[in-house]
């Protein structure tokens, strides 16, 4: 068999690697003399060593080897970092491409520019020491470790010609989030989807600690890797010669594996079956290339290579160290006196939008086309009045969110994601449309399970959050439900995805993308059935402590406040959209268009709940669904207690109204304010969430003083719905005394009312106790007016 | 080869078995007529049915089995239910056992007994459909998936003589979390931890979907389970009596190999090999004996059968059905007329202790011993005068851990749990008395790495923080130390385990277990090095959502408060202690006994820092190390500004006293708070993480309406840490601005502070961008009363 590379290839392949190295030991260390025109000194050096150089040369190893494959083959390849941190090997091959230049024209390709890349790297202004958004190319953070394989596989949903190189750290390899990813195969389809490559590079080290699946021997990590479905190729060594030829001819079978399985599911009748994926093992030295040993102690295959290998140069033997190491590069082959690298260095890369740093998937906003969207009012409630009717908002939801699936199948950029919870979440409508995908075994009792699925079904929220982002990231849309208690599960990867946005946003040539969207629909006033465990609204503050330009919470009270809230999510681009909505059958309360005026207001007063004129006793006020229903029976209590009481009824669908106008774009103006919740009475908030978060929103407002929420506080068990409101303090009954108790002309009628209200609460307890189901005025309550 | 179960054994099993299924289906549905003394009619049926059938007959017949086991072998042995949601099995078997009724002693072994058993059973004021605190033999809340693995992990640390069975559901096993948990096997000692014993129960479905590891196929299952280093054993059908042998002759054979793997440990010399540990791949159908059909569906074996496979009981055939499901156990054969288990089938279960359900491991309470602390006083930090000296709080920290370490060695009752960052956080003196637990090959190179090490690392929060809670819920106590951003990976976790104090806190027998201790120590102040990513404060805010009886949050503004505070956690039980402190070396401010003054106290003005009259112009208030810092770095500027500035200098140790003490136990009455804040002076408060959570807790006080707070912003990338501050606003010279600000007596320096001040912002950015690093003026900054 003729070798894949001629010695020719090889010494270019190397070359450029070299290049890349040296580029990425220079971001590390220099802050001058970039190209050693002269001897290095202590003051060349940066004051403060920030960066990874461990896991970096094998970053750089693999790109140039991509490269090689991309050229030859004319690939459309992007590739994920996972081991981030090797943020300067991503950025070195970004300018060794030309496309850094290209994004950031100050970073030439000369000496000056050198320099001024050497010295940005983590360098205050300049940019930040991981993978980034600053970074062409990447769809990944690289700060927080876990998400890389769950990115690639979004990424290569739907783009059937699209190979998606992964890198995965063996550090990053023990978390949970990548443990599960692996088994992201069985969900990807070779006749529709692109190829997902993972390179699971067994560096061996953590920051202190070997890696576990370094230390398993090669046995078991076959094992492993084949009982994830993939056929795992070993690239091992230490030697650059033999491993670049291993990697070449590695690459060239693994393409052809792809290749094969791809044209099989492409040309097959039938559905396709689901293959052995090729995947790559690349064990080399953490830190290969860099010094062997510092001050006798071994560094290069060790721990102790994870950040900067060399410091404390104050030693001018370090120094020298650094100058050596440089120069074992041999930059002098690599870049012209300007600073420029060589032809024939360059020509090696690929060109245009085949170079993975200038890949339009990513930077997704650049390929993203709007959906098609089906017009919501069609999907409406009928509401003739208040209350007059019951219905299930996730259920019209569902059948909105079918049409959104089938008015945009052609262009197949729209998915929906959600733990094993779509049909439980009343969203089912879908499937008449499009299953769910699996590509492992079926069975005849399965329903809706198909190869060519969009809907993605997993349980693991990390899976559902991690492959939407990708698919996001790389300019599509999607939608992922979820219980609401367990939302929870993506806290941080919420964080990082707010974080890229917030950056993002901010980079010119970073287009927009399509938002995240969330819709938490079993929520804590509705797993009364399932217990303390699956209640709990948090998530909410998790959201609104992101910043004002990404963050919206929206608490739609009915089914077509939620189509219409939902539609302009999907319309959105560069937010985090939270949808709290719930999913049992409940009264509905606005028509379709006093829900668009609603929603577009983000809050006003119900008139038809209250009254309309100025001077009320109280204002009841609320956010979300079951809120509503209780503020609204409170009205109805109150209206029995103290007929000539004057209730102002305020609804809140966008939560963001309440903060200041100054903190968040949503926020009502002062007077908007007031004008809603008055400057001096009494106002009853029955809230969805935690009720401090009322609080935290709305402490600078004139009425604050006078504002009284109720919300969840932590109690529940299995138990009846309307206990589950009662535990909390949030039920009707406790609204209506908490108004009667602070409208000071009704002073005298407290002590009824507090017997009225004890009395309740006993009649309440008893009759579950004793029939295990809510009393029949609370179960069959209804509106009137 | 004599079969394990003679003919009269199998029946017997089988009939326990029976029994269980019974008072499983009973609690799911039967709200009278226990033993079907008459005929089954409607009314008998609870109104609302609440549980999960579908996982139930799995757990029973392990259950039934492990008791044969532990009987035959006088085993030690707890029960892990991963599908927790199968709560009625563990009730069910508890009550067979007696434990339940000694528990509960309402719920006795008789006709009424068990009517109470069935009719609590999701009902209002009863009993959570999953398994919860309430239910015996349990450290393990069922209602959240992915923990269960990592649980039976923790529990069975420094249990030699402990097996730990865990039922692993095959929807769980979706779990990032549960997926990362299987290389926990990495981290036991066979000579010196018990065993666990995973049971991968294939039950085929989840709510309405196959699971992945049932449709990948035998073969890449085996080689995923052996990659993950076990040997499985298959246990597969649909026959009772078949399944009955083959699971008991496969118990025997998985008790054989732990055996044969402990003795060698234990008797060989030098350090044990880690072996391929045994596990059971449990593969039967969903809803196993329920029905096979209703309405003409398959639902026995599908996903039908995941929660209650009958409902509708307006329909007569289901009460038909329902009766002849519950007759097909033989209850007459079971149970006595009055109710009573039968004694051939009571003599089956294990006695005493040895009954899982009352084994003292799954009530650690009861098995805790208090640590043996040493003075953490003789650790202090020698502080002559505030700001004499500079130290590592954390470094400090570890020099006290390593003696709790060293005087807790004969108990084995201590871990340190952190993802590979215990170095990295300067508490590596503990490696001095035990190094890092590991089982995997160990290579020269390697430092502190054990099998019988005692500090568990492994890049996976997930898995330190489930490990450390299976070990805290046996009685143990351990302390997990995290990067403040990626504490929010664990967020759920928290919630569960807050959700499970909080209820067995009121769960007589269940004893109180040591506090969850978090350290984080890289936190958001000083990750000017990595950037955006690592920084983020907002675990502060899950933990204050918490409810007041458990949530204790922390943040000593130095060595010896942090001593004190971490103390006075490792004493504490039954809460979740959060605890913020930097690594750094920074400026010393307390000497021990000021600090033990402070600490207690909770918060205190520092007369050192400011004036000790009652009447200060401002009062500069702080939480937090870096905060602190810049406070009083403030101090000295104003005092430069505005000589005659009369300053009130108040540092907040423990969060929680900000709160009113109606909310929070460790709040400061009125009094208290206002003689700390004044009732109508400006305040400045620097604050450690997001603004938003000062004004939540200080809303009511009165002199809220002055609280001027400077925290995170979710502003940050990679550069110094001064900017860090400059970046947020919480820097010293923002905050003195501020207060200048707010002062009236100095209105009239307000125009030239705020032209110095844009000048010091100007020449700060100038030098960063030039240096690299931070302004002379703040790097040499010292404080000087």
């Amino acid at each position: 068999m003729t070798p894949t590379l001629s010695d020719g290839q090889l010494a270019a392949l190397d070359a450029y690697w070299r290049a890349a190295n040296y580029l990425s030991v220079g971001q590390i260390y220099l802050r001058d003399n970039p190209l050693l025109d002269r001897p290095l000194t202590r003051q060349d050096v940066k004051p403060r060593l920030l960066g990874h150089w461990g896991t970096t040369p094998g970053i750089n190893f693999v790109y140039a080897h991509l490269n090689r494959l991309i050229v030859e083959h004319d690939l459309d390849m992007i590739y994920v970092i996972g081991p981030g941190h090797g943020g300067p090997g991503l950025v070195a091959n970004a300018y060794l491409e030309g496309s850094y230049t290209e994004h950031y024209p100050a970073i030439e390709r000369s000496h000056s520019g050198m320099e001024r890349l050497f010295r940005q790297f983590s360098w205050p202004g300049g940019i930040p020491s991981h993978v980034s958004p600053e970074t062409p190319g990447s769809i990944h953070e690289g700060g927080e470790l876990g998400y890389s394989l769950a990115h690639a596989y979004g990424a290569a949903f739907d783009n059937p010609d699209l190979i998606v190189a992964c890198i995965v750290g063996d550090g990053e390899a023990e978390t949970g989030p990548l443990a599960a990813s692996w088994h992201s195969n069985k969900f990807v389809n070779p006749a529709r989807d692109g190829a997902v490559l993972p390179i699971l590079h067994l560096n061996g080290f953590k920051i202190a600690n070997p890696t576990i699946l370094a230390r398993i021997g090669r046995e078991q990590l076959t094992e492993l890797l084949r009982g994830y479905g993939h056929e795992p190729y070993f690239v091992e060594g230490d030697d650059p010669a033999i491993v670049h030829r291993v990697m070449a001819e590695t690459l060239e079978m693994v393409l052809q594996d792809i290749k094969t399985i791809q044209a099989a599911a492409r040309t097959a009748a039938g559905a396709p079956v689901r293959p052995r994926w090729p995947m790559i093992v690349l064990k080399t030295p953490k830190g290969w290339t860099g010094p062997k040993t510092v001050d006798g102690v071994p560094v290069e295959g060790t721990w102790r290579a994870h950040q900067v290998p060399l410091a404390d140069f104050s030693k001018p033997e370090h120094v020298a160290q650094l100058e050596a190491w440089l120069q074992s590069y041999r930059p002098a082959e690599l870049f012209d006196e300007g600073g420029k690298i060589r032809d024939a260095l360059s020509a090696l890369a690929p060109t245009g939008h085949r170079r993975m740093s200038s890949n339009p998937h990513a930077n997704g906003g650049m390929l993203l086309e709007p959906l098609s969207l089906p017009d919501f009012r069609d999907f409406a409630v009928a509401v003739a009045t208040p209350g007059g009717v019951e219905a299930e908002a996730t259920r019209a939801l569902g059948h909105y969110l079918r049409e959104v699936m089938r008015l945009n199948l052609d262009r197949q950029n729209f998915r929906l994601f959600g733990p094993d919870e779509t049909a439980s979440n009343r969203l089912d409508a879908v499937y008449d449309v499009a299953g769910k995908a699996w590509m492992a075994e079926i069975e005849p009792v399965d329903q809706d399970l198909s190869a060519t699925g969009r809907v993605m079904e997993v349980l693991s929220e990390h899976l559902c959050q991690g492959w939407l982002e990708g698919y996001l990231l790389t300019g599509r849309h999607g939608f992922f439900s979820c219980y609401e208690a367990f939302a929870h599960i993506v806290d941080s990867m919420l964080n990082q995805h707010a974080k890229w946005l917030k950056v993002s946003r901010n980079i010119p040539w970073r287009r927009p993308i399509a938002s995240l969207n969330y819709l938490l629909t079993s929520h804590v006033w509705r797993q009364d059935h399932n217990g303390l465990s699956h209640q709990d609204p948090g998530f909410i503050d998790q959201v609104a402590n992101k910043t004002s330009d990404i963050a919206r919470i929206y608490l739609p009270p009915d089914a077509n406040c939620l189509l219409s809230v939902a539609d302009h999510c999907l319309r959105s681009r560069d937010y985090v959209n939270l949808i709290v909505a719930g999913k049992q059958p409940e009264w509905q309360w606005l028509g379709i268009d006093a829900a668009v005026r609603h929603c577009t207001a983000g809050a006003g007063i119900w008139h038809w709940a209250g009254i309309a004129d100025e001077d009320p006793d109280v204002v009841m006020a609320c956010a979300g669904d079951v809120p509503t229903l209780e503020a609204l029976a409170a009205v109805m209590l109150l209206r029995d207690y103290v007929p000539d009481i004057r209730i102002r009824f305020v609804n809140v669908v966008d939560l963001m109204v309440l903060e200041p106008r100054g903190e968040h774009p949503h926020g009502l103006d002062d007077h908007g304010f007031d004008a809603l919740f008055t400057t001096d009475k009494p106002v009853i908030f029955a809230f969805h969430g935690f009720p401090a978060m009322i609080h935290k929103l709305t402490y600078r407002r004139t009425n604050h003083g006078n504002m009284h929420v109720r919300g969840y506080k932590q109690e529940g068990t299995t138990t009846t719905p309307f206990d589950m409101v009662v535990l909390n303090d949030l039920d009707r009954y406790r609204l209506a005394l908490d108004a009667i108790e602070r409208i000071p002309r009704f002073a005298h009628e407290v002590p009824a009312a507090r017997n009225r209200y004890w009395a309740t609460m006993e009649r309440h307890k008893l009759h579950i106790a004793e029939h295990g189901e809510d009393m029949p005025e609370v179960r069959d309550w209804r509106w009137s007016a």
